[in-house]
């Protein structure tokens, strides 16, 4: 009898440790995260497209909770660390967009790539620590699960002068 | 007897709808495009690659019938109507590879992602109003199939000064 | 009995050429190429995520064996062979990646996406001269399974002013 409580306590542990969800609600909290609605495409095209387990998302850009953006060329009109902020807005956006796809942030599997543009000058040359804004927070967030594979670029001019663009690829459960 | 007659057509019908096919050729003349032949890749390198079901697209360029390329900076040595109008050049190349690599439009399944590069200058910030050339396209000629997830940004610079670069991923049959 | 002697080298034969192994140290060797250690990504991201059978790897850059990097606008600092040399040094690097991803370059089924961004000023647009660094080591080393399809653009500005950045996906065994 005993030998089958032992058993049964067992499974149960395996399965609550198997299908533990994370409560990312509390998690984004924990982390200063507040999520606005996700903002609609400004133009014809969708924020996400899904094929088979890989979910490719918009580019997105840092738009802040009364819908206006944070704009300027990093390194000139943006200090890097505003810049770096920016891209954490951005990396909130992206999240809210996956919450708005998948129900639950529990069904990424893997953040696989992130792509990141800084609106910048010629002689700017710390793109990585501007998109660090994006990558920390999905390691905050995610764990392991959002290390990602990762590309920092300077773009001349971004849509509506944002300072930041990123664009992601997600596989999803 | 009647019964049997009707579930035989309903089932011609289901059949029929659910492999209806597109004629491609008609929509494009409705659309007022005219497929050039696809142009060559400049370089080392193929039109696309298919891996499983998803087909990667090469950059393309606003390629004219005639082999020249609608060059320049958009905001500068184009207006944005001329800009929208390379993209919608461009799409209509990248339509042309696709029609050469699958045979028939109808193995499309869904524009998975559209890539826009815009040539300009640091003061440009319509991106999303010159890649909509393409993407009204995709909509367009595809209809749901063809909306797609969209990251749009300046480029400094492009290929022989082409005004806009775009690259797809597609998902096929 | 000579009957089935001639079998069973055909079936040897057979098998040897389906299974026949690239020793890719010594077309490495051949090419000239010398690999050094992968480079540690410079920031909260890693070099390469696996999902399925595609593998997307992080942008890398023209790094030396001393780990320096070839720096400067293209162009301008850079002659385009200088840039070609720069990026069949970046194309060195994302191999010893894949390298030390796999374990074994057999298990390249196909270069899929090359991307590369060349740093540069606005009049430059040879980015696809310069890109073709990458493109032709990638065939010469892998043959038919090297061939890609690719998007070759200018940038603004990179990373510590690195003189091109190139990202790409494989298809893997």
């Amino acid at each position: 009898m005993k030998r089958s409580v032992v058993i049964l306590l067992g499974v149960i542990l395996t399965t609550s440790v198997f299908s533990q969800k994370v409560d990312f609600d509390k998690k984004l909290k924990e982390l200063g995260i507040e999520l606005s609605p996700p903002t609609k495409p400004i133009a014809n095209y969708v924020k996400a497209v899904r094929v088979g387990n890989l979910l490719f998302l918009s580019g997105h850009g840092p738009t802040k909770a009364d819908g206006s953006n944070v704009t300027g060329k990093v390194g000139k009109d943006l200090t890097i660390e505003q810049g770096y902020e920016a891209a954490k807005l951005t990396a909130a956006g992206i999240i809210s967009t996956l919450k708005a796809e998948l129900g639950d942030l529990n069904k990424v599997k893997r953040v696989v790539k992130v792509n990141g543009w800084v609106n910048c000058y010629p002689d700017f040359g710390d793109q990585p620590k501007v998109i660090n804004g994006c990558s920390d927070l999905m390691v905050a967030l995610f764990g392991d699960k959002g290390k990602h594979a990762r590309a920092a670029m300077g773009a001349v001019a971004l849509p509506s002068n944002i300072a930041v663009e990123i664009e992601m690829v997600v596989e999803v459960e």
